[in-house]
């Protein structure tokens, strides 16, 4: 139902607020995906702007600079993946059922643009006090992983394992994706997901029958 | 037991030869912990002379430039694990005692200076020659990890899956390692290397009594 403010053919400062936010993403996305595929010393802001079609002056009104777009993608990859994990953490089941949703929500923001920039670029080209608030995020992540796992091998649901050791080989499985998943490639995400996380849960060695 | 040559105090062409090796592999060795510590675009040759008490000019008598540098430390480090793995594949027992050798070798050599530098840095901030050169390395490490595990599925040591997840899996699990391992801190690369093998291997669903 069209209201008065929605058939005005003058836009209105609420939706230029969410415009700007819209041009603002499209503007990171278009970064990120850049530094996805060539990295990001061999990406130039002349590249991002060509490939949203705009000239590089207009990126200036949406982002700062190079560093501050880089810090914003794995920011906001970190924050979808953080809550995410919390969201699958706070959900029912057994501490394996919890760990296995994160691990899917990992997963999936993994083969993401902004996700995947976590992984592919990362914050170490970023100025130390951009690094530390990013590894703050980091760390959050991490300390969720350990807190299932640790809550698993309590209630018994995941074998008796070192929760840091554990956490970080699960976190590097599945952040090994965002490195070899090809956007396009004959593997789809989902199908990626669910087979490397059986292999994480299961592990390599057959299970007796009946078991497991 | 001296023979003349050894008790020369002239340097005899031989063992210029080797000195002139033992030189250039400390060069290297340098360049890729500052890789490691700092990153690749923030390490400059004069900080690796530095490291080395020797003049920048002296480096250039080892190598060529930074990215020759870079080429090296990698493709060092992808030589050793290659051939490691391969010694490991070529070793006795099933072909999962033979994955196990293969992985507690690329977890020992990604512990190392040259290892770690294909893992914290690799061959993005190269030529493409180079990074084609690199990538050859890299699949056949690849390969072998699936081979073994193709191997496994069929003889039964491995339970049923997707070869190429599975060995991307591991080497992620693995490769991880690198990223997060500090050198001289509380862990051990060898019980590293254990523990982390161990939950690829037995997964982290609790096996039943007296199975696995």
């Amino acid at each position: 139902m069209d209201t008065l403010n929605d058939s005005s053919p003058w836009t209105q400062p609420r939706d230029r607020v969410r415009e700007r936010e819209v041009k603002r993403e499209a503007v990171l996305r278009a970064a990120a995906q850049l530094f996805n595929e060539k990295g990001y010393h061999a990406t130039s802001l002349d590249e991002v702007a060509e490939r949203l079609h705009v000239t590089k002056p207009t990126l200036y009104y949406y982002v700062r600079n190079k560093e501050a777009i880089l810090f914003e993608c794995v920011r906001i990859g970190l924050e979808m993946m953080r809550a995410a994990i919390e969201a699958a953490g706070a959900s029912g089941g057994s501490a394996m059922d919890k760990l296995v949703s994160a691990m899917r929500e990992y997963a999936r923001v993994a083969t993401m643009d902004f996700g995947m920039c976590i992984i592919r670029v990362g914050e170490e080209p970023l100025p130390p006090e951009s690094r530390r608030q990013l590894r703050r995020l980091k760390a959050a992540i991490d300390h969720e992983f350990r807190r299932l796992i640790e809550q698993g091998v309590t209630e018994g649901s995941i074998a008796p394992c070192d929760p840091k050791i554990a956490a970080f080989t699960l976190a590097g499985a599945l952040s090994w994706i965002a490195r070899w998943y090809r956007p396009g490639g004959e593997l789809e995400p989902d199908e990626i997901a669910v087979q490397c996380i059986g292999l994480i849960v299961n592990g390599l060695v057959p299970r007796p029958a009946g078991a497991g």
